[in-house]
């Protein structure tokens, strides 16, 4: 592993998705980091990510992350499983700053909870077909089974309001009964929209079954390099907003998501 | 309305779409004209249009648009509803081709057949926000009642290959059953997408119900400028695809919907 070094206390941290999804990420990292600066890009007019191929993905991440580099952040958090699947090497690679994706943290989560090795992953076609939760998990415990699955439909549910009633019930058992008759003991939600349809999940599976969200991995992946953290204060536009589509829609569902935080998102129309 | 020229034999005919709906269109065109050449452009890489904002799918359909010109096409098909509703109108004043969208073809084939009076028109939420469909209806005929109601799921269901079973009936009755309470006597696919879920909708809403398809009535709304069509013949090439995202998807689904013809689609990263 790399060696790392603090942040300054003052350095802005940037997170990406390919739309809102990320917000559940970055609700949790401003609840964990009060003292800290945020930047937020939503690629809302390329969205979604995960129906695409790994080379427009990877052109569309770059992108991003240089966007958040031209606003000086100092480390970028990829709020994106998609992402962070497909093309979180290559941006590691030619990046000047840390970048953390959610793969690592949520395999380490996982792994620190399950009791009878076997962790079921569900994201979008492009995470599921790239294997890299499988292949983490099994770099570091081959003896885990790990089943995964793309459930292609949540996203969109999410996007179109959908969280709970009885299409996202009979969508979560067409999509985890493979899973459920496998009887795995946790189950990575590898894709920032699934929290939201988190309830319905944990009914369908069980109070038995763990669930693991990648935010609260992501929060606790980043603190080694905020252990400067807690010098600044009163912070006059802590969060920042930035969305390549409109940002009407934009600002009523991130208010929605980050609990009625006011968001006024400026919107960008090249990345 | 602008005097119609009609193209040269050998002129080739561009058709568009945000993704993979548009090839519904491009099936019944080319099965009307089989003497002619087309070419067609899926967005794939930033599909879906229709949850994004008017700005950008106006940006987007310029660029498509452009495209097509550079490959030197005579005519334009937009076989996307929601560019047809919120885009044609400047494309048109742009534009040095003519250009032919889906609304005012659908509306006039629909008129033809309404008897009640009572139209639903359904579409992706661009498209049903714009109001494009109950104006360009009221304008021909001020007495119709248009009953419309955005299906913001009908296009991730097809672009994941359900297009029947108890989550797609589940969806239609959730969509359509306001529509099914007024009595409608026809219903626009205001999506090219939608046919594909027509047995769904057509068996929920019941056979006194007349289901209109974009793809038709488009075929028939390009006939004034085919005049001069039917003197070539033994055309190579007859069918070229572009897409913006990867080939190998494309292809398969292409090719399926096309009934099995070739689909050799060629990449193009920025358009």
């Amino acid at each position: 592993m790399a060696q790392i070094h603090p942040l300054n206390s003052d350095s802005v941290i940037g997170v990406f998705d390919s739309g809102l999804g990320g917000l559940t990420v970055l609700r949790e990292l401003e609840r964990q980091y009060p003292n800290r600066s945020f930047v937020y890009l939503g690629d809302n007019a390329r969205a979604p990510y995960g129906t695409k191929g790994e080379a427009t993905i990877s052109r569309y991440a770059k992108e991003c992350a240089n966007f958040l580099l031209r606003h000086e952040v100092g480390l970028i958090v990829v709020a994106c499983n998609t992402v962070s699947s497909v093309a979180l090497t290559d941006l590691s690679r030619d990046l000047s700053v840390p970048i953390v994706g959610t793969i690592e943290p949520a395999v380490k989560s996982a792994l620190g909870c399950s009791e009878r090795k076997k962790i079921a992953v569900i994201g979008t076609n492009a995470t599921i077909a790239s294997n890299a939760y499988e292949r983490a998990i099994n770099e570091l415990d081959p003896s885990v089974t790990v089943i995964s699955k793309a459930c292609p439909l949540f996203v969109p549910l999410v996007e179109s309001g959908m969280f709970d009633g009885e299409i996202v019930d009979r969508l979560v058992e067409l999509y985890l009964g493979s899973l459920k008759a496998e009887a795995v003991d946790s189950i990575i939600l590898g894709c920032t929209h699934y929290p939201l349809l988190a309830r319905s999940i944990q009914k369908f599976l069980g109070p038995e079954v763990t669930i693991i969200e990648c935010s609260v991995a992501v929060a606790d992946a980043i603190r080694p390099y905020l252990i400067q953290n807690e010098t600044q204060s009163d912070i006059p536009d802590r969060l920042k907003f930035f969305t390549t589509d409109e940002v009407g829609s934009f600002n009523q569902l991130a208010q929605a998501l980050l609990n009625g935080a006011k968001v006024d998102a400026i919107r960008v129309e090249n990345l």
